[in-house]
């Protein structure tokens, strides 16, 4: 219906995802319609972050570099490591500041149901890791859904016998939340990790 | 947070209209995650689009020609033309197969909330389309909001002393609605609008 490249632009932002038909028209007559300079922006930034980014060689973090800043980072604990399901859960633990040891990105989470067993994510690279850098303690920070779990559980089962000792984060009530919104199995979760005061 | 051309691109995303700071990040992270060849696919549909299409001499569609593939098609009825507020809006009415004449796009409708008048618009060119190319009959096929039946009625009052006749989209039930679940004004306008059997 529209003008050929017009079409190939509607049709490459509709493969995006959430991204569906319509706004997929929206955002390519907005980008008609916006500066030169600005469309370029965008297009520049695609191709650069391509070409400059690939994973960290240590925890399969996103980097510039051969390892991501906070391997490299002389003032982390290498002894303590927190498993991430995705490059992008690294800065939301970031941000508390409560955490100093390094990451392992594990690429996803065990889903049988989406065919993703233990060898399809980064196991044996974290294995590799525990041998090689001292490794004492591993935090499991898989997302508390059930294929987190399974993950959490699984990575317990491997890292145990190696002699670490593998956690979990918390589950609970959300700080600032409300006790008669809370759904009964967070209530319960909550229930079960009460701390003594 | 994130690496410097990580974040660029999130920056970048999140000045898309209706893209908040979540969903750029998730779209960022798509295109990482991504094979090359489909990253560098959109980001050179940016570019291409932008280099080789620009707006019709005479009706404003968007074309890859010095006219779009409407104003040169030999088989369309000179002296009808449809005036819509957005290039968008032309497929969608070419769609209905119901229209055979030409287009112009205004670029927008009178909106004096927005700082919009007749001037911002392209109703200069209209006029002159008028006299060059015949035009017989306007169909202001301007969304049916205040701005778009003010624009309307502006067209009405500037086109029908130069002998022109002016007619607007019909208001109504829209088929395979339910009257049950219309609002009074679209009823109300059905009902002035009703037509004899």
């Amino acid at each position: 219906m529209f003008e050929p490249p017009v079409q190939r632009l509607i049709d490459e932002l509709s493969r995006l995802p959430g991204i569906g038909a319509k706004s997929a028209q929206r955002l390519a007559f907005h980008l008609l319609n916006a500066d030169e300079v600005d469309a370029r922006r965008l297009s520049d930034a695609i191709t650069d972050m391509r070409s400059s980014v690939h994973l960290c060689a240590r925890c399969f973090n996103v980097t510039a570099d051969v390892e991501c800043s906070i391997c490299s980072d002389p003032r982390r604990d290498t002894t303590l490591v927190c498993v991430v399901e995705r490059v992008q859960d690294i800065p939301v633990i970031e941000r508390t500041q409560e955490f100093r040891g390094r990451y392992h990105v594990l690429g996803g989470a065990i889903s049988p149901i989406a065919g993703i067993g233990p060898e399809q994510l980064r196991m044996k690279e974290l294995v590799g890791r525990v041998d090689d850098e001292g490794i004492e303690e591993v935090i499991a920070a898989t997302n508390p859904t059930l294929e987190g779990d399974t993950t959490a559980l699984y990575l317990a089962r491997l890292l145990k016998p190696l002699g670490v000792k593998v956690s979990r984060l918390a589950s609970g009530l959300p700080v600032g939340g409300d006790i008669d919104y809370a759904d009964e199995i967070t209530l319960g979760r909550a229930l079960t990790g009460r701390q003594e005061l």
